[in-house]
């Protein structure tokens, strides 16, 4: 007599299980010096910037707020912000995550729905805690 | 007959196999805009601080930078640096080094040798990405 058994399906890990949210944003017209006070305030890195409807339209990190040092620029946050922004969503699989972050040389990305509206934020940092013991 | 195979053994990943090396460090009496050219120079997010025999004495990140311009502060590196620095090692697990920035909040730790002197940098986007596909 032969018996099935379910195959044991390794569980896939999605990027809503380890994402930020809600997420902290910006908008577009906010100073340099404001960006960096809602970094620091937080303690956290990366900024996804906003409308009014709350679609993603660009993001500002520490990293963008260091260049602007190192240029000596002052001005808002759409003069330093990257506008071509790396996304992924609340379904994807995290290795997917890792992958994108991994080939843009970035540390983290927004999580949009299908509206293109922020719901969250996925970081290497979220990612490396899945590797902590 | 009882045949004895060896158990397969999980391999042990350590910080070595996964660090940036040689790490690029900065002294204590450079400006916060040099700090901030450097970090920007190579695409990267923490700095070390050593002194002129190469030990480390301090950490300084594109967030202090950050919070340095929310403060309207300029100085030196070492009026902003972090100076109770979380390391590794070389032979660390990387579960551990995983676990110490989780713990602490922080996305890299300086890798240093028995002597203090800075070895490497190891981050959560290099932890990340073992996780890529
Ligand atoms: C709380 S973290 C959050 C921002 C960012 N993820 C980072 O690692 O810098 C920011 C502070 O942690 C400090 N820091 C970063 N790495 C550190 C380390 N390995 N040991 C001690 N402090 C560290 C920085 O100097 C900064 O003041």
């Amino acid at each position: 007599k032969e018996v099935f058994k379910p195959m044991r399906q390794k569980e896939i890990k999605v990027v809503k299980s380890v994402m930020s949210s809600p997420p902290i944003t910006i908008s577009p017209e906010a100073s340099i010096e404001e960006a960096a006070k809602i970094l620091i305030e937080n303690e956290i890195d990366h900024l996804p910037v906003v409308n009014e409807k709350g679609e993603l339209i660009g993001i500002v990190t520490s990293w963008d707020i260091a260049r602007a040092v190192a240029r000596g620029k002052v001005g808002k946050v759409e003069d330093i912000m990257t506008r071509k922004v790396i996304t992924t969503t609340m379904e994807e699989p995290i290795e997917i995550a890792a992958r994108k972050m991994e080939q843009h040389n970035i540390s983290a990305l927004p999580v949009v729905d299908k509206d293109n509206r922020v719901v969250g934020v996925v970081s290497s940092e979220d990612l490396s805690k899945l590797l902590a013991r």
